[in-house]
């Protein structure tokens, strides 16, 4: 079918349609027509028609646009009468006339084009008003003040978009005003006032262009359209166009509506309301109006609004029309509505209708209500609950409405609140939490050392470090609230207290209480909200198992979190980090004493023979809690002095307890000094320099799972994963290394174990020449943490400095840590998925990056082919319904672009 | 024209010829015949062809390998009678017979592939040596010793490699005998030893074998042959042939040649010799002889060999055969020749010919001489000189044979050498140096605040570092004679004194004399052997310049480095680094001054403006020596705290010296502290944040060009360079701030500048997306560098932990540092040069990493189309030799290519 605007332009014998009318129930325009009517037009046209009873008016179409700019800014001859006819349809539909100093009738003007476009003139409001009208409408509303108001609102709009008078001009007088009169307000003008700002607004505008302010509505109108029309082509336009690639001859249409107000007596009034509740998801009409009252005066909250169900006393016809548009309404968009209406002398008008904000909890309601009521499918469902929100569900919140007293904020890290004692130090935190105290652990910024005491407070807060810093990371891995990159307080924690901006001293032992989904840091004990996951909440998810294609693992080192994950749903573990379990208090003493004894292979032995047991002993309890299910392990990764004393009076007591002399220790600790411990020697290096360390952890993982099949006939499936890989032969070594152990072991219980060998991409060389890695690995988990820092050239503990102004300027969207740098480190992602599968096309693909948990993320995984994606455990529904919505995303588009090419064939036929 | 292979088999009448002899002036090989007759059987018959006495022989084809395989280990039938026949022609042929009790032929048996290939059998001597014979050979030649000794080493060999005993067996029972005796070397066995040794070897066999080691020469000679058939599936050699693709069926030849002595009387002799002078390149026939003697005995240095010309007087007719001889195989080969030949009873054979090795020097004129004589054309000559060794000529040298006591062993971080007294602090080196003193400055390592001290030392000596730590890359681009990572001593920096691994003690002020070319390090000061470049070095140099296709530019800061490297033929700047402009003992506090100011808008700006006139000074003495070439200007790059002083001490002094509270100075060395400073904040991420630091820079390379060509009206091509972009939008920001001062200066002084301003790709998402990077970048310069610091993931400075076990395991071939990893790394430059020039077709390339300077870097910078190569002034002669013989090798192979095409085409008609 030809589109509308061509078959307008065919009619040959009559004259062209350039104006088209919506009002009185019907609209000569519908939502199929927005190229001809824009975006707006065609929306009013198609509410018009659906029965809705919306303040009528006009479009006047994009091809005036069109042509205003093929000749010469001359308009189509037949217009200005064509407008004249709409108009007067449109008083006749009001029961008012254009220019009446009794009755006005007063209209909006605003822009719409086919594509919504920032840039071009927005709305000029109760255009119709002049020296006369102005008096009519105080009468008519028994309210000088709101006529002499909205009076001076026009001026100003209309002398600074269609004269092209600085605003600030207006808002200088205005100001002068209000000094005069000694108000600060707005509001606080009275009418004298008001028609001071109004004398002097007019005098304004003759000094500027030499003229008086139009008085007669028609010239008004005539020159508001030109204005838009006018605005198509100013630079703000031209450059968002260029920008947004909109062909330039588009054109924009221009709306003119009448203008309706809700205080002109008893028989009138306003509210908004929406059509379900929008905090809980009940379906219940939710809302508020006031009577004899205009829509600013609801939220402007100088008079209490009812509930709406009052409605029904004040005006039961109102009432129950509202009941049926608003339910037309849902049913018409398919989703809540969040709507504003008026009613003008028992008259109803919808000024606007939007879906409507809510909570994770009702959108999870209402979408599953929905299909329920076979409003919407499944998929759609899925699409109506956004994954980040879901986070709400999975954590306590503050609750609202309590007074709290806000002394910082800092980045929300890790969601959930968090209410305790502050403690300085982890050891503190352990010690109190054993009291049965709850405590908040606040650091300059945490380290691995602090994993106890993290894991034993309410919550942490660290005055350091971004969102990706070591306190966030691990804050989110154990699903515990964590603010972080707190600027606003200086923490001393020898002193153990912390002073903020504002010079508040809170010391150990205080109360404070976190809020984890906003970065706020409050003095006292805040109530908090206990997580619910309602029913619904299950069948969403239910649903989301059965849409998605990709798989979702998690990231946990320890049997809880292992377990934490299970129950929200993993599918596995994608990364299991072996050196957690190394920092256990019971493990890190041999384990420094395995690294002081690196160079002596005898003494080195030694120490890898007491880990072994240690090891073998975390794997067969994670093994235990994911039976069945793939659990991929991670060798050792960090750089060995991590694991190291760093005082001297740490090193003495460690020399102590080990049994080393403290010179060794020191010897040791410089050694293994780093300029750049990012770049140093760590992952696959320790493993290529000290095979033992990989060897033995080999064992202890092919061990644990021989006996569990042995013994417990416990189905265990472990992925052994290198870490830092950066060439094929790294690889190569590494997996000599595990194959040997795993045969050693299996030879030794007579077992036979399902296990695969495989590599974090964490190293951009791993991902340039994933086609020769995967002649070794069985298995690619993007370790997208590292590679946005390698790749990207920025570490995460010091990006601090410059990337939040980085983002500030638009150079990353967002923060590269967060969501994923699609067109940089995506595109190395592209590039290993391409090389690794053309080397080995069963290749396993996930990733095990904190990128995993993150919504943007998870779809472009979806995209490049990965076959799951790996997250904290509190993320793991979050990642379930993502990973659904890039599945129906993918559908929809692939189902559009069929209907497309259907279109096309049989448009050749 | 069929393969030689092919015709033998398809001659169908005659028995198929197995067996091809040469000796007597003629072979039935020649040196086409590779595939039948194995590289070594077709070069002695090709040898024999042209008249060279090689001692003769027979060559078993490779057709008999193939034959044996295919037919169960069975030979063709009619192969023993064609090995009598061949035999006894070389019987013959030599007047000898095998067997013979008084007189025997000896043979060797070697294998010899169509394709070198270790892994097979090498070669068994003497062959024909039984209890017999081995007293005829005592007889004849006078001397039982030798053919003991003879006897002893077949029976060794034979034993080993024919009948798989293993070798140390045969090693125990020499140790044995020389115990007995009390020697401790093998050359001091008398007679009656070595009758006992071959005694016991004898039993050896037997035990180990059950039978007698064969008495019969023919039964030996089978036996041998049959084991170079069987070695071709041995599975070191099926090994070797997977990895190098070599078909498994091509089979090796066995080569039986006649042994020839030496020491059969005054008629008989040895030598080697060379067709030129591989010391100095003159045309003169240079080596040595010794009269009955065998080769082994010039080796071991019993006795004095005679200078070659002295044969002249001994045997006038052998050494006129001689001297036809070397010239003919040196016309032949088209290359200088190291000889080996034996006279055996006034009969010249010679043994083996080979190119000589040769010095820089020899290599140059031999080169050049050849040109001129017609023998070579000077595409030839270009690849005759190796690039690397070039360096020689550029640097004074340790000259030879003097005593030195060498006290340690570092790596030679940048060639030449230097003597002098020595120092532990860069101020010292330049107080010393001002006094007239000659200085090396030992260092744990060093840093940019030493570059002052280095610059006036003549060589620097650091304990630590690898060949691209600070030390290194400063020494090289100063052509500075430099050792760095020696191990080998504790340096006590503030005890003024350094010690060696074996004790001795080395205090300031003592003379040391460091080799930069092998990282040795002296006690005491070595005589030296300044540089000479002589007249075939600079004709060499021009023909490389007709003949190279890319650039080569130099990475000079200074304008001294900048004339020596003119001088050395560099075509531009490359890559002038403007921080290093910063460190002057002038600038430094203003800098400090700038970088502690840098949050206060107006301090930065008085800072800026002092900085600004100094800049524009360093940049007007480059451009002035550089005149009418393009010079790279990158703006600043290393982090800030770079800049800072270290300790509470220098920060009072500073604090003095700049009037800025110390806590202040103090404040910003912690706020500025990094945790990976190779990924903080450096390079166009403090452009973003201090935009007028960039400014000032810009505006300091506009000034200065716009002076110059105002007022001394030289040509100034400057480009700038932004560093460590990642993101386009980084650099769009940047080429802002740039054109924007451009701008000003070329009003300001009504001058137009032509200029360019492009970015370093030296982060990996920058080399991804160099289609966008491409979109604001007028040219690219690979800082590879950093490149492969972040694209393979280790730091320069921490990498020295593992990265030699790295290269030692074969992980990497070669430290990425030194010569790219073209499989990685190089990978992404491709990707990043097609990005780049799809977006840009004009798009300037070049290199400006360390690698610039490497000659296989340089071929692969040819490769892949780069403009040109920049590195360190004494590199450039390097570099462009390398570059020509990129040019010549491509140029080459497309000749090669080219003739298979049209023999292909040929053939299909």
């Amino acid at each position: 079918m030809p589109c509308k605007r061509k078959s307008s332009k065919s009619t040959s014998k009559k004259a062209p349609k350039y104006v088209y009318f919506f009002g009185g129930g019907k609209a000569e325009g519908n939502a199929g027509m927005r190229m001809l009517l824009g975006g707006k037009g065609a929306n009013l046209a198609e509410m018009t028609n659906i029965g809705i009873p919306v303040p009528p008016g006009f479009t006047i179409s994009t091809e005036v646009c069109a042509y205003y700019y093929k000749h010469g800014k001359k308009y189509p001859p037949t217009l200005k009468a064509e407008i004249e006819k709409n108009l007067a349809k449109l008083e006749k539909v009001m029961g008012k006339k254009f220019g009446d100093p009794n009755n006005p009738l007063l209209v909006s003007v605003r822009s719409g084009a086919p594509i919504s476009m920032p840039g071009m003139m927005d709305t000029i409001l109760n255009l119709g008003l002049n020296d006369e009208t102005v008096e009519g409408l105080a009468r008519r509303t028994n309210n000088p003040r709101f006529a002499y108001d909205a009076y001076r609102r026009f001026i100003q709009m209309f002398g600074n978009v269609v004269l092209g008078i600085e605003h600030s001009k207006f808002e200088h007088i205005l100001e002068e005003v209000k000094k005069e009169r000694g108000v600060t307000l707005d509001t606080e003008l009275d009418v004298d006032a008001l028609k001071e700002v109004v004398r002097r607004y007019k005098e304004l505008i003759k000094q500027e262009k030499g003229f008086e302010l139009p008085q007669d509505p028609r010239k008004q109108l005539e020159m508001a359209i030109n204005a838009v029309f006018e605005s198509w082509n100013n630079p703000r336009a031209i450059t968002y166009r260029k920008l947004n690639e909109i062909p330039d001859d588009l054109g924009t249409a221009v709306n003119v509506q009448a203008m309706v107000f809700g205080n002109l007596g008893d028989n009138s009034g306003t509210g908004v309301a929406f059509t379900r509740d929008p905090s809980t998801g009940e379906k219940r009409f939710f809302g508020e109006f006031l009577i004899n009252a205009q829509g600013e005066d609801v939220v402007a909250g100088i008079r209490t609004p009812e509930p709406i169900a009052e409605l029904k006393k004040h005006m039961p016809k109102v009432y129950k029309q509202l009941e049926q548009v608003y339910k037309k309404l849902e049913k018409h968009y398919r989703d809540m509505q969040d709507i504003e209406f008026t009613v003008e002398d028992g008259k109803l008008y919808l000024l606007q209708t939007r879906t409507g904000k809510r909570t994770a909890k009702a959108a999870v309601k209402i979408a599953v209500d929905m299909v329920k009521e076979k409003l919407i499918s499944k998929e759609e469902a899925i699409l109506r609950v956004s994954p980040k929100q879901l986070d709400q569900l999975l954590h306590p919140m503050i609750a609202p409405n309590q007074e709290l007293k806000k002394i910082a904020k800092g980045l929300p890290a890790s969601p959930g609140a968090a209410v305790g004692q502050v403690v300085f130090h982890a050891e503190d935190a352990v010690n109190w939490a054993n009291e049965g105290k709850k405590v908040v652990l606040v650091r300059q910024e945490t380290s691995p050392e602090d994993v106890a005491g993290m894991a034993a407070a309410e919550g942490i807060l660290t005055a350091r470090g971004g969102m990706t810093s070591h306190a966030a990371v691990v804050g989110r891995g154990m699903g515990k609230c964590c603010v972080v990159g707190c600027g606003d307080i200086t923490v001393y924690e020898d002193e153990k207290r912390f002073v903020t901006k504002d010079g508040i001293e809170v010391k150990e032992g205080d109360w404070i209480s976190l809020d984890g989904n906003t970065g706020d840091v409050y003095l006292g004990q805040a109530k908090l909200i206990e997580p619910e996951i309602a029913g619904e909440f299950k069948t969403l998810m239910k649903w989301a198992d059965e849409l998605r294609v990709l798989g979702v693992r998690t990231n946990a080192d320890t049997p809880h979190d292992a377990g934490v994950a299970r129950s929200f749903g993993a599918e596995g573990i994608g990364l299991c980090r072996t050196e957690h379990m190394f920092f256990a208090e019971d493990r890190i003493p041999v384990v420094r004493e395995m690294i002081i004894a690196r160079d002596d292979k005898e003494a080195l032995k030694k120490a890898l023979d007491k880990l072994l047991p240690m090891q073998k002993g975390d794997f067969k309890e994670i093994f235990r809690v994911m039976k069945g299910l793939p659990v991929t392990i991670r060798l050792l990764d960090p750089p060995l002095h991590e694991f190291l004393p760093h005082t001297d009076e740490e090193m003495k007591a460690l020399s102590e307890q080990i049994g080393v002399p403290f010179e060794k220790i020191k010897q040791a600790v410089i050694e293994l000094h780093e300029f750049n411990p990012m770049l140093g020697h760590r992952g696959c290096r320790l493993g290529i320099t000290y095979p033992e360390i990989y060897e033995m952890q080999a064992k202890a993982i092919f061990e644990a799972a021989a006996e569990l099949i042995k013994e417990e006939k416990i189905k265990v499936e472990p992925e052994v994963m290198i870490p830092l890989v950066g060439h094929v032969k790294e690889l190569e070594l590494m997996k000599e290394v595990v194959v040997n152990a795993a045969k050693e072991v299996m030879d030794r219980y007579g077992v036979k174990i399902k296990y695969k060998v495989g590599t974090m991409i964490e190293v951009p060389r791993a991902a340039i020449t994933a086609d020769e890695i995967a002649r070794e690995a069985e298995f690619f988990s993007f370790g997208t943490n590292d590679l946005t820092q390698m790749g990207c050239g920025f570490s995460r503990d010091d990006a601090g400095k410059f990337l939040p102004e980085y983002i500030e300027k638009g150079i990353y969207e967002k923060d590269p840590f967060v969501s994923l740098d699609q067109a940089g480190i995506g595109k190395m992602m592209e590039i290993a998925v391409e090389g690794g599968r053309s080397t080995r096309p069963d290749l396993k693909l996930g990733i095990c990056g904190e990128h995993g948990g993150d919504p943007d993320t998870i779809e472009f995984c979806h995209k490049i082919g990965l076959n799951y994606v790996s997250c904290s455990p509190f993320r793991v529904p979050i990642a379930r319904l993502a990973a659904a919505q890039a599945a129906v995303k993918e559908k929809m588009a692939k189902k559009a672009s069929m209907a497309r090419v259907k279109k096309t064939s049989r448009r050749r036929k």
